[in-house]
């Protein structure tokens, strides 16, 4: 398990952990609040802030690549030919900090209380960011070179629309030559457990909208004459789920395909207090999800369907009787690999259409589609990964899956078509896109020096 | 057919259209929208304007009622012992104009165009509350008396709470002592077709409210584990309603009274085209409804269900994917004679809990419960009434009910046990509640002519 790691770099990890700290504390000041325009500039201020850093640890050709939004960051080192490319990503943008009053300090008042760093960004994704540079840092100030070829690419809009980083990786990806793409923007399963994520959901995220009668009617003077476009989007809801939590929508689970039995082992073997989880992270009277099967398979393996909003008639406070010309329901799926999200959507749009109630037209409105993701673990870039992070940890690497999306994932998976290593230092509780944001301080140490490993590793 | 009418009084009616018509414009230049709180002062002006056209008339001890709110507006003439007496109720508040842009003449300046008088209130109720007023001024002015005994009660909060008059009526009902109730404001079944309503439907209106969760969750983190209020809101109405129109509710129809055999073929022949009805005051695809049943039952004598809007997640543009903590639905049930709204409600509680969905947790919020009405039309104040329009109109008079509810109906007929008459003079394009809210003048008069006859008839 020992390693041949250079002890000159990690001395230099060991000595500039104050100097790595205040860098991140500086970096973590900057209010750089992507979706508010009035902090527009503020944003800019870290991209520039970010691309002086790149240059500083001594990357090559750091620059600003403008776009219709906040620019990307760019920078490189290519100095080992035959030696594998790594592209990294990251952002620089932060979530807003609101409910700002619940916050025990600033959120851009970088505070350390305990072992935690403690502001806006900390984990999501400024800490982890930082860690990949300081690792950088730490060979091309020892010994002027990397083990590997670096690209680095930051985006500042990773909490709005992405919309920049979209528009040039699918028009760049010639550029962006790589063989495989690291991102440290996930948490680890539990503390002290190095986690590697290997699967990603996608989404395929709907809206239904439904139309009844011309105008707005008084259902009392039209009540048992006019089609209800409320009452018809719950027979369409409930003819797409049953109340168990089976979707119903004909060949919706056709495609997919069931986790290795030993992926389902190892995620049987994964320390999880269920109790816990019902009471502290759900908090409802008990969990719900498709009849059998795991709790980690309906979170993990197993699509879902979920309603997240209903628009339309009178939701004011007291009676109003009104029965409205229009509703419309926002509806997404979570999808697994193999499931097309097109035809996802397609069947989708059947079901309502079947399902919509006589004297209603519906009619379905794709918002977003992306497939899922899942990286084979026999990779050699997977494999170096979980190696680094088990000698930096000291115990096992253990696979997991996200039930979430992360757009840019599937953006390099389409684009560039190599293996993504989602190598990530948050932890369960660290409070992302909400007040006291945190990061664990002994996890920015140790992902700098497993970042360093890793690099090491696939340059031998 | 023809009546003994006081000639005297006739040609007083005649004789002064003018002056009546002028009072008219006069009372609906006052903008009293009891809505809005800006135009309280202007809203009491118009009490205050009623009170002393009650007094000018000849009425006695005209009065303003005050209470927690708008004034009740009070008169009465008891000068006639042996005979019934009537209690007269009318409104003088208006609905809000808006929106404003749409009205051809401005609401508060009466505008005639052709038959019509443009205005906010001119149906909705000032014209029909005056033709009453001028009917009585009629007799009191050519022969100081009344053919029986009355007593006014002009509210100012209909289009609100009617919250003044619900609790003085309760708490008064010894001091309105009286033999039927004369309210003028319905509309007549289709031009020039004298109508008497004799049925209102009641209403139990209600909000289901759902919990899940704790806290709002992200669905892709926890979709397949936590449950959904907005998915399990669909899985309750579905539940409630069958596609087809039908309340699935246990026991909802139990106590429905069929209308007798002689109203059903009375509504068959009312003069009704369905094609318009579908085009122009619909405006879907098709009419819906309890199948097995003609439309007009299905408006005036059977129950139905609706639901008027569904709150909680998020209904902003784009895409969110947000699973609600909780989520609820603005349900109401249109009730018929014979039903309970109390028994209704708990029939409707019980169907919502057992449609509940597993880790969801429901509850029923009784918003409000008004029985519905049905007037025997064997009843002599309905029989006086008939022939008084009758001999006015020229036509054989038809019974008809109404889909909604008039609350004050209810509360009088809670409250005082007595037959209550819907002599409605309004048409069914005159606007109620939308721009261009207007009265037919051939109807202002004839309305004052046929309450005349009607009083006159009560006092032989």
């Amino acid at each position: 398990m020992s390693s041949n790691f250079d002890p000159v770099v990690a001395n230099f990890y060991r000595a500039s952990q104050h100097a790595a700290l205040d860098g991140l504390r500086e970096f973590l000041r900057i209010p750089s609040i992507s979706a508010l325009p009035e902090r527009a500039q503020d944003t800019r201020r870290a991209a520039e802030f970010v691309r002086a850093e790149l240059d500083r640890i001594g990357l090559d050709r750091s620059r600003l690549i403008e776009g219709a939004g906040q620019p990307l960051v760019a920078a490189e080192w290519l100095g080992a030919p035959g030696k594998p490319t790594l592209l990294v990503y990251g952002h620089y943008d932060v979530q807003p900090p609101d409910p700002i009053d619940e916050w025990h300090s600033p959120p851009f008042e970088p505070t350390i209380r305990g072992d935690d760093l403690f502001a806006r960004g900390a984990a999501d994704d400024k800490g982890q960011l930082w860690l990949i540079f300081k690792a950088i840092e730490g060979f091309l100030k020892t010994g002027d070179r990397l083990p590997i070829n670096i690209r680095l690419l930051v985006e500042g809009e990773e909490e709005t629309s992405g919309g920049v980083i979209a528009n040039y990786v699918s028009t760049n990806a010639a550029k962006l030559d790589c063989d495989a793409v690291l991102i440290c923007d996930t948490a680890m399963f539990a503390p002290n457990l190095p986690t590697l994520c290997v699967g990603l959901r996608g989404i395929v995220y709907t809206e239904i909208v439904m139309r009844g009668a011309r105008s707005d009617l008084h259902s009392g003077t039209f009540g048992g004459a006019a089609p209800n476009p409320l009452v018809g989007l719950a027979h369409v809801i409930a003819g797409l789920k049953s109340p168990d939590g089976r979707v119903l929508i004909p060949g919706f689970y056709d495609d997919v395909v069931p986790p290795r039995t030993r992926e389902l082992e190892a995620w049987r073997s994964l320390p999880f207090d269920s109790a816990a989880y019902l009471q502290n992270d759900v908090g409802s009277s008990e969990l719900v999800g498709e009849p059998g099967f795991s709790l980690r398979e309906r979170l993990w393996a197993r699509p879902t369907l979920d309603v997240h909003g209903i628009r339309g008639g009178f939701v004011g406070d007291g009676a109003k009787t009104v029965i409205p010309a229009r509703a419309s329901a926002k509806v997404s799926m979570r999808i697994v690999p193999e499931m097309d999200p097109v035809t996802t959507f397609e069947r989708f749009e059947e079901a309502v259409a079947d399902l919509t109630p006589p004297g209603l037209q519906s009619e379905v409105v794709a918002v977003a589609l992306s497939a899922a993701s899942v990286v084979d673990t026999n990779n050699r870039f997977i494999q170096e990964a979980a190696a680094a992070l088990t000698e930096v940890f000291g115990q096992p690497t253990v696979f997991t899956r996200e039930g979430g999306s992360i757009p840019v994932v599937s953006l390099f998976q389409r684009q560039l078509g190599v293996p993504i290593v989602l190598m990530g230092f948050g932890l369960p509780d660290d409070n992302l896109h909400a007040p006291n944001e945190k990061f664990h301080l002994p996890n920015f140490y140790r992902g700098t020096k497993a970042v360093g490993r890793f690099l090491a590793r696939l340059g031998t």
